[in-house]
């Protein structure tokens, strides 16, 4: 029997590598993306894109504003940084991971399916604290105590196959598997057509790897 | 310095005992409740009545449309049992307490709260596993991990002070604290005006904690 899994995909590169590693294992995906209010909604395109190749019926958009409670750079009328501040940033989206990783494991236990797949790194990131590996292994024990699937049966494993990676790895990890990078959004303030800023953590990270990988980077900038 | 507190309001009997012990322990509350899909909607009624002596501003309700995964008889076209079932029944939201958790995390890291308070009981309950003592204590950890709070400051802690009393009394606690159980809908299958069916399962165990407390229930049934 094929193993199912739900891809948390947000649309930018990360996530699309994690998809195509996921697809790669022979994975049944279901890719999930959350409308949470954030600045750079042109990533919900990039997602779409993305998920295109699963077919029909294979993507869904969940809506959570999280605006309602604002707080971050991202989701609230704070400025996001233009170059390194130190310590966590103002970009961090209070309990995102959580709150995705959580969804994501409601829609797993509907579908049968017995795995998540999220993107998050712990090498060349913004230094959020849920993108470290104690925080991903303390989630699924947590998940395991908290559903039916879990309790009653082969429990839920949470795979972050990139978390130990730098950006240039994975670059190159994406390049082997044919990803084409041209639809990934990685900018925290791209604009509608998905163009980058180049200045923001998001876009010094993502071409940091690009030009460490020696690969030319398809991101088109405003 | 008071305590900041997001307490988690569903709008039932359980939920409302809760908002009460927090402000009776003094702590800052805001309440923070979920539009997820659920058949029984009127419970939001109930829970912005509750919310309502706390103040403007205190009672944050979010959207989010549960229904987009189906998968229980809460959120899906799946009738809700009018008898006991034995296992885990069919009114389980898949996940829908860690969902909850990490929406209340968000709001508290955002707020500066640091307690979330919930009305998770495990004594009589409907036999759902993110009900248990052992579920709240992996969340805590796992919310720990998540945060810019748990990691650089003090941490959370999340706060279930019903999870080992039975119904009878949360019926009792609540009498003492002055909560007008008029107020609360319990029933899973409530009419727009709140009124109760009577035969399921939130419907028995709340009557068999007023009789079991000797008090009359004010519960209008339709």
């Amino acid at each position: 029997m094929t193993t199912g899994a739900v891809v948390l995909l947000s649309g930018g590169m990360d996530s699309a590598v994690t998809l195509a590693l996921a697809r790669e294992r022979g994975r049944d995906c279901h890719a999930l993306s959350v409308r949470y209010g954030q600045r750079h909604s042109s990533e919900l395109d990039a997602a779409a894109r993305l998920a295109h190749t699963l077919g029909p019926g294979r993507h869904r958009v969940l809506d959570l504003d999280l605006r309602a409670f604002g707080g971050s750079a991202l989701t609230a009328d704070i400025a996001v940084p233009e170059a390194p501040t130190g310590g966590i940033p103002v970009t961090y989206v209070p309990a995102r991971n959580t709150i995705m990783l959580s969804l994501a494991l409601g829609y797993a236990e509907v579908l049968g399916a017995r795995e998540i797949w999220c993107g998050v790194n712990a090498v060349d990131y913004s230094g959020y604290p849920d993108c470290r590996p104690e925080f991903i292994a303390a989630f699924e024990r947590t998940a395991n105590l908290a559903t039916r699937a879990g309790t009653e049966g082969a429990g839920f494993t949470i795979e972050a196959p990139l978390i130990a990676m730098g950006k240039a790895r994975i670059v190159r990890e994406g390049l082997r598997l044919g990803i084409d990078f041209s639809a990934t959004v990685s900018c925290y303030q791209a604009d509608p057509q998905g163009r980058a800023c180049g200045r923001c953590d998001a876009c010094r990270l993502r071409a940091q790897g690009f030009a460490e990988a020696g690969v030319a980077d398809p991101t088109r900038y405003r």
